[in-house]
């Protein structure tokens, strides 16, 4: 499934590293933990960073229930991205260094979700998104933590992902150029899980895929 | 050196994890390869993802001269945000859970560097960023590469940082519950180089500090 570019979506600076597919979108929003929210407010344009997670179509944040951000995201609209670093292009040249990465671009307007069985069903997808299956496991949100609690939810039906993916770009007239060049790898890992003093006898908790080398 | 707060940049939400002075600004900024730049055009707010390294007091971004997003960051106010992801914090209850980060906000307006000194020097820290010592060893920017670029700086004067480094915080009620708590360290890690076909005699590129497991 595509969805179409929008004016906004249109990625116009290197087209070709565009994707508009909605299986893309996903899988980037899916490996992320960190989105930045850009809103205006009281004169001034903000840039945020907030945990996000995907439920069906939809990026879902949360904030405080009286946070100046979660007043303002429902007052009007937003854009939101995310980007992932997937490697340091080293090139023989300055000018042809880059980056591997995977990013997205929504833009939108984010609405509360306010029915009980919804926000109960994004938060286990939180909780399942950083640690898979631990949603049944610990002690679920009861009604004061609810309510203390602004959940929004973001369509992603406008949005846009860019992927750079690929080797060293450099020019003809540079490729006898005396230094190493090619692609460092980087990778978002999780090390050894620092436990609560008392949580000795309890299964370690499961590490969700994107975060785990080939060889776990 | 501590930046005073501004209107802006007080953290409200949380305000003990709020640090105002520049040394942890910068400390951030120097770890950092993408900052998310929120601006206002055309009668949109936009959120762009672009690569960002500091040298001396102030940040900097490049892109094409003719972009869209140069253009609206030179006519206009923006803000900036850099988000690290140190852990999982994994509580005992669903609404505990948390992340470790560091994160900086910045708000101001961009200028564009079109002193050459200035611009060299500039790139010549954006290569070492990416591989300390790396800017002597390859071929330096030419005068057609740098009028193609945009090179844009913002102060780091108007900025907070806002770090969470510490373990789970459950409700004592919560303590008994049978599961797993504790915090799971996540790091973005160097893999193997990937050196281009013809590199092999070459040293491999170092890796800045930021990138190395402490047993590297």
């Amino acid at each position: 499934m595509n969805n179409p570019p929008t004016e906004r979506t249109t990625v116009r600076r290197k087209p070709s590293r565009a994707h508009y597919s909605a299986a893309r979108i996903t899988e980037i929003v899916d490996a992320a933990l960190i989105a930045h929210v850009a809103f205006n407010d009281a004169g001034s344009v903000h840039s945020i960073p907030v945990v996000c997670w995907r439920l069906g179509g939809a990026l879902y944040i949360h904030g405080a229930r009286n946070s100046r951000m979660t007043a303002a995201l429902l007052a009007g609209e937003c854009a939101l991205s995310i980007a992932l670093v997937d490697g340091l292009v080293l090139a023989r040249s300055a000018f042809h260094h880059s980056m591997n990465y995977r990013s997205v671009v929504v833009y939108g307007h984010f609405v509360a979700v306010d029915d009980e069985p919804e926000q109960l069903a994004a938060y286990a997808a939180l909780v399942d998104h950083v640690s898979p299956g631990r949603s049944a496991l610990v002690r679920a949100p009861d009604r004061a933590e609810l309510a203390g609690t602004r959940l929004l939810r973001l369509s992603l039906d406008e949005a846009a992902a860019k992927i750079r993916d690929w080797g060293v770009e450099d020019a003809e007239a540079d490729l006898a150029w005396p230094v190493w060049a090619g692609v460092l790898p980087l990778r978002t890992l999780a090390g050894e899980a620092l436990a609560e003093s008392d949580c000795g006898p309890f299964p370690a908790p499961a590490v969700p895929a994107f975060l785990r080398s080939a060889d776990d």
